[in-house]
């Protein structure tokens, strides 16, 4: 199967770190391709940038939408913690969407009973909270720490980012006395399995934790439902800026949605789109 | 003082309807203006139409506050039932924003326990939901009912809306024994009092319900507050399409917002904009 | 508009104070009057104060609704942050009643999601936290702090009472990590913008934000449902000392109550009922 | 040991009826006395004649309070569903005060997952839930069902009333598939066994209920928690007509209150004191 | 009356404790058996352990079931905290079954509105908590604390558990402000009064608890609803070594159930089965 | 990779059928392997049963730890809808184990906001409804259907039992409107794709959302956290029939749990154990 990999920002660096982390947890079969949109905010630290950040996925979306059966997703995860813009991504997907923190939340309720959160920004807190609350997790979740991490900076040499993340996920793990840790950022992802070993608890990346779910959702055949709010979204123009983001009725069955026009710019496959 | 109501969508009856309803309820030395931005879907009825709408929004709010002081809003309403970017605009705006579904969700709360909302489409009404839980009113929300009708049928001439919308809140307070109807939809604006009498029980429109609430907090001289999660966002450049929406550092002091450029697009505010 | 704020309390400077905040948010053409009944305790830090309050409460509410039209009040606030009596109020007032609790936490979360509520003596802090629930805002409060003041203490000349709510604001603020403070005592109302300007995060005073709410409520020409559960009480004789609680059927129409005898004492509106 | 049945309304017969079904959970060796306020409401039916019906139930624990040892009552029942004044009381009374309503929560809990509420009037039926949320039990209540029958009516030779809560008693347990069935009104307390038997599933009268409680708390030698919003209330004077309720410092231990007259009336307890 | 108190695991000296706390709460004409399966754990410290108590504890309701009515209990007491088994055994037994957390819990909130829960180890608080959210007291649980004693070190003699449950049930009072402390094992029934003299809060020991409960229940001729989840079980084969467990129809009237085989080992009573 | 899937109860055919069932979602590289216990009850429809199945499923979990490197599991199913012993097999597991209501819940709320449960039998609506909640999905579960359906006439020849299932999920997806249908019984997993292909909404097995689920798990290289209360039981002797269940301390690292005794019985691997 086909799993597009979308890095909501715009940081190329970022794509290829959330592709790592999807193709290590590829089963036999499985291609991971990891791709960013043409537009939206170099990283994601504030609900202003999270809302720029969306146009851009459902541009992905619809781009791999628009192409040929036999080159189209199968499923899509969204990498970013604050999972922005999933519910418009499944409306134009046809097939299962997961973001990465709910991917790890649910991942994390598997292995025990609480979790905690360790996010970058002090600010993020908030939406952690509320997508636990929107998932289901309000009681699981635990707690969440901030790293006072800006994003970039866990990826930037020679900065300390590694051994503050260590030391916040050995903190929470030991005053909360939760039985896992979730790493609240796409940028974390390759810390993953050294956390873990660090602190003696799972310790869960959701960008793994959403390639792995979205791989047994396809080998269950489900899909997002199209019953009720998740049906293809009306056809209709949008106006200036956004124009390109129009939909058209499709010529054949409905729910096969394409953009008007080929859209705003051509996605970014990164280089090593294989599971 | 100056509340500034921006309708999301594109269309123009709409915003001039949302500027009545705000009007009426402006108190002696309220200015209100309504608007809409230059780009986005004409309705708002689908997760991903709501997507599309949040940047002209925030279009809307930069631009407002790039005014000078003597122009510049005390104060925001974001005048679409599913209150689209409504975190990110409080990050951007110095004044209080208020969403009308929030609003209507809370003065509905002041005149009895429960209340249900009546709303357009089957298809938002998990949306609905999601609201009042994310606001705290998910056990006073008792029920959400779908009129079946698309916004823009609300006011096309000839239409039997109004009867449906009527039927529809009537059906509610009696089946759900609740104390108040909640319009649930920005399109219903100036159905409020005729259903209200109709059917004796208290109903509820949010375009007013939300330019009461922000008068009041600017008579409390309160807004957002900037100790957390709506803190002015970091300044970064955007890319692509959306990169007018960059932010840079304001020359004078914090939270000082103002886009790299005057904006995608100049704003519409509707003909009268007058308390 | 006329606005009736009851001070639940018997304590002059209270009544006084309460006034005074109310007046602050007044829109023009609003006038306030503050009154306190003729019965009742010096002032409410118990469950068995607050329940000898609401008689005296529901007595104000009795005489203001017994007056001729030009001078009923258009709305009511209950100004102390038990919200005493306010269900029972309800039922009887022709307009809206806001306690001064449920006030100040609606408004807090419309400039934040979370908020710490500073009261008086810790054992009001469950009460606090009930109210909380009550309105939908159990998670929105984050914690409940007491500065171990008695409420009379607040006013006392010399005091260091002032000095002591601000640290524990400051301390609730800090430790919390809230958007927003509640002043948890109608006693605080003064205390409002200088402890706000000292700690950088919006501070609420209820008595403020229960003005400015019902002086929307009736600008949107909304009233307590008649519907269910507040509509007026039945007409019934009452035993005992308290028998001039005891109501009688309207002459006129349903809902126009008036007690039996012209009410238990006289009302006392303060000297300058003045928006 | 001795149990005070507080009926809180002014109607002997009603303080019969809980007398009869108190004493018939009495255990050897305990006493119940039924007693009725000197004040208040004839019956209680809406959130005005809940709040009038509190300073009755509070003259009677304190006049209880002031008798010599020997004839002081070890706990206390208030035996109306709204549990008016219930956490005042507990500030009052030495020994541990429990309401009906909880009392019937309580039981139905310990028979069942799942119970319904079977009350007199439809407006009293969001105070059962309100209840139902402050105990703990808003999933296990699953319904509650309103008679449409003034509680006075209950009790009125040749009404159908009892054939009435039978049908909803019925249906109740029906059409929720619960597992038991609360009577919601201390009037309904006779019809509890027969209509038990009639419905095949247990049927809970919360005056027994809080009878059984109380003798097992006693039993246990547990009483209200002193350690914080339970502690005695602080002596002060009380105001207008409301003054015979002022409480003064006891000249022995704290805690040992007693009101600074005797009282506003005798209590009224029921001719056949007796377990 | 006759109350059988099963003690969980296969330690008499726990047997005997039970035993003693039960009969201490039990009124006149109230007899109190306290027996012990034939198979199991010596102590319950994790789910294994709470899995394997199970079956012993069906065993002992089973045997009891089947003895002639005369001998038969009217009631029964789970007393492990974990309350293992409570429904099965519901399922099972003519008369009530309660569990001793779920009673300790039910006290606590009867005598103030948080209580905190002190238990054995660390790796059973999750249950407790579970077990505070199954029975709605989710929000009145404050906190579980552990003594990180083993069951069995409870009872040893010159051991410093006693000291050890005492400091943390201080610790407990104080650092959560809570009303009441629940002791969360069974071995520590005995320090029930001592504690509570020594903190000045009420303790809540659940055999006592429980005990006081049945008591009450069967009072009030109050059994397990046979309405739904709790009728009696299917009657079936069970293979192997449960082979035992089987139930076959009984010949009389559905409900009377009796094991196929008299069970697989003789009940354990205590040696002074006494009210 | 290696599935152990453990049917609860001891009836082939549901042996088998869970067996396909999960290994039509095994990826390339996974072994499936499908066991029954040696002892136990045919089928699981009360809380009796249930807590008879689990001594079986921990015996099947014993012997597969016991099982040399490279024979021995990498991961469990538990396969009956009401995850019985899913603590206590976490316990004794090295690698992850998920339960088929848990899994099937996780899966729905994946390709969908609520759900609905199409279980078997009305007594067991209620233990669905806990577990929906125990996992965070008490919200997301919208309604539970039962079909009134003993488990093991679902596999009768010449049943209507099909039918009826497809029914109440067609019934349960129309009434409540919901995104999918969740199978609350394994003896169902072999209807999901045809149901869901005749009622067009996604339909959930549980066994093979656990199998996909666990691969994810494994493939993250995810198990069962041993912080807190699912770290490795204490060895201790048990008493009477279970003693072959007694756990003793292993020879080398803590946490290589084995039975005293080689078990109860041999496992009983279903003929095809292949992926």
């Amino acid at each position: 199967m086909r799993i597009r990999v979308i890095n909501p920002n715009t940081t190329r660096a970022m794509t290829d770190l959330v592709g790592r982390s999807a193709r290590a947890v590829a089963f036999p079969g499985t291609t991971v391709e990891a791709v960013q949109p043409t537009m939206g905010p170099a990283s994601v630290e504030s609900h202003y940038e999270e809302a720029l950040a969306v146009p851009g996925i459902l541009e992905q979306v619809a781009l791999a939408e628009a192409l040929p059966p036999v080159a189209r997703p199968d499923a899509y995860v969204v990498a970013c913690f604050g999972d922005p813009g999933l519910d418009a991504a499944r409306e134009l997907a046809r097939g299962p969407v997961v973001g990465i923190a709910e991917a790890a939340m649910h991942a994390a309720t598997l292995v025990g009973r609480r979790f905690a959160v360790v996010t970058s920004l002090e600010r993020t807190v908030p939406r952690a909270r509320e997508l636990a609350t929107r998932y289901g997790f309000a009681e699981a979740c635990a707690a969440v720490y901030a790293c006072e991490l800006p994003v970039l900076e866990l990826d930037r040499p020679g900065s300390r980012a590694r051994e503050t993340v260590l030391e916040h996920c050995r903190l929470a793990a030991t005053a909360e006395g939760v039985d896992a840790v979730v790493l609240g950022c796409a940028g974390m992802a390759d810390l993953c399995h050294e956390v873990g070993a660090a602190i003696g608890v799972p310790v869960v990346d959701g960008v793994a934790a959403a390639t792995a779910l979205v791989q047994g959702l396809v080998a269950q055949r489900l899909t997002t439902s199209r019953a009720g709010e998740y049906a293809a979204p009306p056809t209709k123009p949008v106006a200036g800026l956004l124009a390109p983001f129009g939909l058209q009725a499709p010529p054949g069955r409905p729910g096969d949605l394409s953009p008007v026009s080929p859209g705003p710019g051509a996605g970014a496959p990164s280089p090593r789109p294989r599971g």
